[in-house]
């Protein structure tokens, strides 16, 4: 019998539990073992909770316990996570988690120190998809060409509400909270931060490359409007949050910001909580990979699935992908290199001159437009809504720099890159 | 270094040659080892060949050289494969293969014989997409609920070429062949078998369950015809191949035909050459896998992923999901009691009374009208099209059987299963 200790019984500590008594008898069958789950700890016993495994207030009971093989954490946070992982593995415990903030700053850390022991995390990204089987052992004969993935439900449910409903991004925020798909504090989420802790390991699988997310360009949802859904809409354009990973020669792209991507595109398909994660390999073409990526049963899916794996094998694939390393000489692009085409949101005043002025700008600055609707909003104010073709985001930046010096429009403009 | 020996090296074998060569860097640091490519074997030693491997026509050039760790197994056939696979396993190689045909009737022989060996099979399925990786091993926590597929990229570029340019299926299949999609005598396509051989190892992973072509229910899409594509896109369905496996509670339907499927759903959306699956389980929801399904490289690419496997960690998984032996009281269910929606096309004499006929027909073997269109072919006859709600299969098939007798139809009646 393998010996599970789940530290953070919530929603998904609970469904860890449960799931491995509910389906006890497929779930032997296939890993070969019983899987018990022994131990669980909270922070608060006296809450009631509906969960078939015995609770304890102290982590030190499962850490301690000689008997207990894996443990499951499901903390949420970043260092005492770490501490904790870090002593499960010098106990020789194996280690399933799901916490992506931890991966995001110490992965690479966990695995030098995890060393011939499991140390699993499909559960950290995009729920219960099995991506990181997929991407980490299923497509090793390529290279990564890119990843473009929804893998925020949050931030993916408002977007497509606010495609299929026209409301602004206020009021979406407002009813997703009060349906729980958003946090009262809901940064994390719409900010785009989520994701990208999700890209950063991605990142790592698909180039051996270390990033921080700090290191990497990262904007949320918060600024979408409905004349921007509707300019999409008007060219076939969904808005997503995209997560974007590329590789252009020795330069990796890690990105995480709104797109216009067209409709004609699968991953432009995921709607509502759903997640969906494309990979282009140069060998196999694109693939891609849609499911759940939220939820206590789909999450937990993910981490019994990473048990089940250690069951039958123990410590199976490298922890991020490579065994010995690789990509030294990849570095990670600046911001500012970014090419790709934009979307430019520029409120004006209606007067001679303006379009004019705008044009010139861009030109100055080596970009072209690609589409424009110049849409008046009253007597006096105007909306220009323009694509770009192909540019550069340093160029970009600038010409909005200049834009707002030349006093040419009455709001900060929105820009909102293009995938195409 | 891991030597392996390739036994057929036409499209997909020359494929996986070159890319270890051409990847080699990536491949051999994800691997921990080098891998190469040191013998194929080929029956015509004087083709033209573009690959870089050493080649014999002599197979047991491979299978006697003990230096060779792993034989990959691409030479078509099913009796012919079988004996060198085992041959191969007997000598303590691991096998890699993509033929979907040996394992359609053999895989249950072939794990047993296997053993302890590394016996691999990700090509033999949707090509490049690591769909066994993921129903295996990221989907271990499920009790799985349906497999639904388009596994077959011959059947489904033809029809979406039907769906997209309104043209009949022989013209179609000319332009498919001339292309390279369909073969010379395109049947074991365009009939429904490959795609089959496909589900039956799907359905054993899932289900622990063992069946052959002849068990299930296997229908082509030779019959489907541009008013049955019509009908469908006004009913904002689409018509594909599709690849059913369904637990009802202890009985399994594993069933491959054409359907009428709503566009809605993400499975509709796989298009052309594409292949798709979606895997519902208990746990974790709706889950689908996108990608090329066939093409040298593409299938290349999952030949090499088992390749890497191996050389990470030897055997890993149980070879069809179950370390022990489970779902004995799992039944096939018989294709009479086959429960879902059906789409019917009758041609009929516009006479008077014909449609109270067929309307009789139905109820008495409770049949119930979901969706009908009469439409005039010319002054004597005209087509009805009509969905049903659910029923049963053997009730259809009286109640065809019935119309028929009566003398109703001038033509054969044609019916597709809905799959709402």
């Amino acid at each position: 019998m393998l010996k599970v200790g789940i530290i953070g019984v919530g929603t998904v500590g609970a469904s860890v539990a449960n799931i491995l008594r509910d389906n006890k008898n497929i779930i032997t069958a296939r890993a070969g073992i019983e899987i018990e789950p022994v131990l669980g700890v909270v922070s608060n016993l006296n809450k009631d909770r509906d969960v078939s495994i015995k609770l304890t207030d102290n982590i030190d009971e499962v850490l301690n316990d000689e008997s207990i093989d894996i443990v499951v954490e499901l903390m949420g946070g970043i260092e005492k996570p770490y501490e904790v992982v870090k002593k499960a593995l010098e106990k020789g415990k194996a280690v399933v988690t799901a916490n992506k903030a931890l991966l995001a700053y110490h992965r690479y850390d966990l695995q030098e120190i995890a060393g011939d022991t499991a140390f699993e995390y499909e559960a950290a990204i995009a729920g219960g998809i099995p991506i990181v089987n997929a991407l980490r052992d299923g497509l090793t004969a390529n290279n990564i060409l890119s990843i473009k993935g929804i893998m925020n439900g949050t931030c993916n449910y408002m977007l497509t509400k606010m495609i299929d409903e026209g409301v602004d991004y206020d009021t979406i925020l407002k009813e997703s909270q009060e349906l729980g798909y958003a946090e009262a504090d809901p940064t994390f989420d719409v900010g785009g931060f989520d994701a990208a802790h999700k890209l950063l390991i991605l990142g790592s699988i698909a180039y051996g490359i270390d990033a921080k997310p700090e290191d990497i360009l990262i904007e949320g949802i918060e600024n979408i409007s409905p004349e921007d859904i509707d300019f999409a809409s008007e060219f076939d354009y969904s808005i997503k949050l995209l997560t974007i990973a590329k590789k252009i020669e020795n330069k990796i792209e890690l990105r995480v910001h709104p797109v216009l991507i067209p409709n004609a595109q699968m991953i432009a398909k995921v709607d509502g909580v759903m997640n969906g994660v494309s990979v282009i390999g140069d060998k196999v073409g694109e693939t891609m990979y849609y499911g759940p990526g939220a939820g206590g049963d789909a999450t937990a899916s993910a981490v019994i699935a990473n048990i089940v794996d250690i069951a039958r094998r123990g410590k199976g694939s490298p922890m991020l992908g490579f065994e010995t390393s690789y990509g030294e000489e990849l570095k990670l692009m600046n911001k500012d290199d970014i090419q790709t085409k934009y979307y430019l949101r520029l409120r004006v005043e209606d007067k001679t001159g303006v379009l004019a002025k705008v044009a010139n700008i861009l030109t100055t600055h080596n970009i072209s437009i690609e589409k424009m609707i110049q849409k008046p909003l009253n007597r006096t104010c105007a909306h220009l809504l323009l694509s770009t073709h192909t540019c550069i985001e340093k160029d970009i930046n600038k010409a909005l720099n200049d834009i707002k010096e030349a006093g040419v429009v009455t709001a900060e403009p929105s820009m909102i890159r293009i995938e195409d």
